[in-house]
């Protein structure tokens, strides 16, 4: 994850920096103490765009994206494909920037189909997830030319089977397989047990079940097999033996079907730093071993070695992101807590209070200052649960209208955000080379009653 | 909450009907067996809009504002006030409604704000509040004549007392008190513990502070108190032990400061059944209670009984509302669970992930089927958490394409629906004297770009 913009992301020494730096190479101290983001003012593009603000860092993205192809141009056969998981942050200039940088797209609806489509994406490389298709869904998918169908189940083979022969095509597939392993993340991402609502299990033999009704389908081309063993992988060896399960599991099919898969789906994706306590990644590193495990695994099955696919989504989007608020209602209560109220909340980033999540906060003036104040970082919704971080330092004098950034918001941020409390979605501004250009709007209280009749 | 209409919801009995129509009156089933809401086919109403469907009964809003304005009308001081806590559900036809049955509007925000008066509401009536409104805010709430504003802290006195002055004119206010009340109710929805981002408490004498910092403004007008103890209230005693405290307060700052409120908005609201394990709530005969509460209160302490406010949100839309899915992939894993996947999820109602709320799920064609089949009832969405509720009871042969109806959806359900997963948000339908209209209309694919430059 280096730097490859080293001009327009100048790096002025500074108290503090080399945490931040740490945290993401994208955050530093500019002359005057204040927090440069994308090697940008953060202050003066909120005077810009107003607040709360979604900043986004296209170079940071780019980079991102090149970590993974880079490494997978070197690693695994040719053909290989890195795909971007849309669901961590779709919006048409987010897909047009990967699809430049040459990623596939995993998505999961018409309309993260419908957003990569209207950013230009090449359909063949567009990969349909989702456990639950509609037979609306197939249709729509398949009248676009979407190149794969990541099937869930055996009712969604009927759909497409029923669907490409009505249209008289053949219809590329993976099989969604769940491989049993528990990956000690988060409960609610941690996809790749055999009890989940996703994929058919190797272990109740409900995988090899699929495989073989899918390759008795007319007008249904299996090309492999993808599984998900969950996001924010961090441990170790997660994905080594998610490699070693599914090849074991490719071995067995050919030995009970004589179907040989060329694609192998690893779904997932790295973690990312939300704090300094987060462990940093070596992804080019972790996906050696990747690599020598698929190797080894293959050469062990004298099994052809597939085409192998990832599909990051957090580690493209997630620290590319920094979202900006507006300080308001700064709250002590002697003998009890501090409460700093910003101007958004939950409803731009409801993953404090979905999931527990740890986030960086800081202050735009002056993010090197020393934190004295315990405090709960708050938004502006009326409701308790409305946490954006508690125990956040902040300076002892932290005050009402100074700007605070959110650091790590470029996934699940924006793609989660609603209108509770009829607050309107903050506009997203991709940073470039020096230059800010709105992506997304801010909405407006009109848009909020747009549907209604 | 007697029904207004009963030739518009006729009563067939069946099995099983006794149990829904004490969830909820409107709950009934028809001559086939199937599953009527507001006295319609839900399956008609499915077929006719499509699914993911919200269906709101506009006769059970009104008979809900009703059994509060009519118990209001009885019980307290002319001029006393029932407000809908829009949060709950805002769209402008649910204001129109609330509007006729003589309520008034507790509002967050300006997007509520704009929504209310869209729909015809009349400013004054509408009360702002926020722990966080911004110097904006403040303008925009002023410029438009809203009736009072809900002041949380001090700094938000400054704001007001500084744009009223810029418009030469005298703003009706009403400070927000935290009583120092734990209600035991959820976490997330607690909100008069002394340590709470809302309001000035009583107890570390900043609510006595802001009162008189707020008397010595020559353009604000102090018109009364506010607390909020938290919303889905079951216990015995809460409001009143509420009303206990308060107007203790209120005498005590009538003997510190002089000042005789004339308002006392108890905030919050009672709670509803979502299964038919939660209690029956009689709301005239509770509120009756708070009633003898505030007159014994006040007699002890010779305080003039103030005006009574209430802010139910809850108690009047959610039991108003019904979520229709169709029923995809139903996924049965030996040995393990057995999942029933539906087209919509937490980005229609976030609420099971967000607080494990209990929901009741039914089936459209036979409600009152044996449940033989312990599943999990889950979304669409690309997330393990993505659960509409665990453990749910259905026919054994539950199968695709089925209509699955999940129950007492009028609050909390539309206004925190996200795109998560890009995925649109559904069309809300008002039943109303055996009509269906739509309120708001099904979002498109193109609407979700549309922000996008």
């Amino acid at each position: 994850m280096t730097n490859r913009n080293p001009l327009t992301h100048p790096r002025i020494p500074a108290a503090g920096e080399s945490a931040l730096n740490a945290l993401c190479g994208n955050l530093s101290i500019g002359t005057n103490g204040e927090l440069r983001f994308a090697g940008q003012d953060v202050a003066e593009l909120a005077a810009r765009h107003g607040t709360p603000l979604y900043l986004m860092d296209e170079d940071r993205v780019r980079d991102n994206c090149r970590t993974y192809t880079e490494a997978f141009s070197r690693l695994f056969r040719p053909g290989s494909m890195v795909l971007y998981a849309s669901k961590a942050n779709c919006f048409r200039r987010m897909m047009q920037v990967v699809a430049e940088e040459g990623l596939g797209a995993d998505v999961v609806s018409p309309g993260e189909i419908w957003t990569a489509l209207r950013a230009g994406f090449d359909p063949a490389r567009i990969f349909f997830h989702s456990n639950n298709k509609t037979a609306a869904d197939v249709a729509f998918a398949m009248e676009r030319g979407i190149g794969y169908f990541v099937v869930d189940h055996a009712y969604e083979i009927e759909l497409i089977e029923a669907e490409a022969a009505r249209r008289d095509l053949r219809q590329k597939v993976l099989l969604r397989i769940t491989p049993g392993i528990d990956t000690h993340t988060y409960e609610a991402v941690n996809t790749g047990k055999v009890d989940s609502k996703f994929g058919s299990a190797i272990e109740t033999g409900q995988a090899e079940a699929i495989t073989a009704l899918t390759l008795a389908q007319p007008h249904v081309e299996l090309c492999g097999f993808h599984c998900h063993v969950g996001s924010m992988v961090f441990a170790e060896d997660v994905f080594e033996r998610t490699v070693e399960l599914m090849v074991g599991f490719l071995a067995d099919v050919r030995a009970a079907l004589g179907y040989t898969a060329d694609m192998l789906d690893l779904g997932g994706g790295y973690g990312v730093r939300y704090t300094a306590e987060d462990p940093a990644i070596d992804i080019p590193r972790k996906l050696e071993d990747v690599a020598a495990a698929l190797r080894l695994s293959c050469a062990l099955r004298d099994y052809p070695e597939p085409l192998l696919l990832m599909e990051p989504g957090r580690s493209i989007s997630a620290d590319a992101g920094l979202t900006v608020y507006q300080v308001g209602a700064v709250k002590r209560i002697p003998g009890y807590k501090n409460y700093v109220s910003v101007d958004g909340g939950m409803s731009d980033n409801p993953r404090y209070a979905l999931y527990g999540s740890h986030y960086t906060c800081l202050l735009a003036a002056r993010p090197a200052a020393e934190g004295e104040l315990i405090c709960d970082v708050v938004g502006r919704c009326c409701e308790s649960g409305d946490v954006i971080q508690p125990n956040v330092s902040l300076p002892a004098d932290v005050r009402e209208g100074e700007l605070l950034a959110v650091c790590t918001t470029g996934a699940y941020n924006y793609s989660m955000a609603s209108n509770y409390n009829r607050i309107p979605r903050p506009p997203i501004v991709m940073l470039h080379n020096g230059t800010d250009d709105v992506a997304v709007r801010r909405e407006t209280l009109e848009d909020l009653i747009a549907l209604d009749v």
